[in-house]
């Protein structure tokens, strides 16, 4: 699968790509607490995503809806937390996390708590497979 | 202005009405470190937004959307901050948060960081009135 060949670095680094849907790439984050989702626009902008055109503002956030509801389900969260941020890395990029009552950041954001742990590789293994069925199952 | 009957009491303390459009409240929080918005859908449910019928998804995304574009230039905001985390209030509410570089919890995102800080009658009262001003120019 090919990336897009312009990516922020710390995105690179702090994520793996998973897969590619509505022109945008959804990368997993190395972080053993959470699963945690990142989708990228192909736009590959620093701008927010309420400067695109609406009806790709609309296609990103059915996205992003649809990957939710999957994420809820299929890993029984508590909660789906779903947002724009980019105070540190500009590139526009959205965040769906799968919240669990008790997690290690609850009931407190993800951003900026803490440090990421770092998965081991059987369970980035079963959270790739997991990224790619969710993203099958959005298709 | 009528409000809806049912709103967490959290919701209720911590922000003020400001208008409605696209059936949602428009709410602004009480917090002079930070012009912050938001949006309560009339559905007035503990849901989250991904479970919402697609239609009304791509409304309530677009009203915060625009929001957001209006804050930016209104406000010249370095970045516009907009999420659905529900974590510990579960009514239906999307956040939309002016963000400037410096301003108290950059470029941590405003969530659970430190404590709001109450407005002077004058700060609430133009903020109150920019909000209604930036629904104008969105409807």
């Amino acid at each position: 699968m090919a990336e897009k060949n312009r990516l922020d670095p710390r995105l690179a680094s702090d994520s793996l790509l998973a897969g590619q849907m509505a022109n945008c790439d959804i990368r997993l984050m190395r972080d053993a607490r959470f699963f945690w989702l990142l989708l990228i626009p192909h736009e590959q902008t620093d701008d927010e995503i309420h400067n695109l055109p609406s009806q790709r503002q609309a296609e990103i956030w059915q996205l992003a809806g649809a990957l939710a509801a999957r994420i809820k389900a299929e890993l029984a969260a508590d909660r789906v937390n779903l947002a724009a941020i980019g105070n540190i890395v500009r590139q526009l990029h959205l965040h769906i996390v799968a919240r669990h009552e008790g997690d290690a950041a609850w009931p407190g954001p993800v951003w900026g708590r803490g440090q990421a742990e770092e998965p081991s590789d059987a369970l980035l293994a079963d959270r790739l497979a997991m990224a790619q069925r969710l993203l099958a199952d959005c298709g």
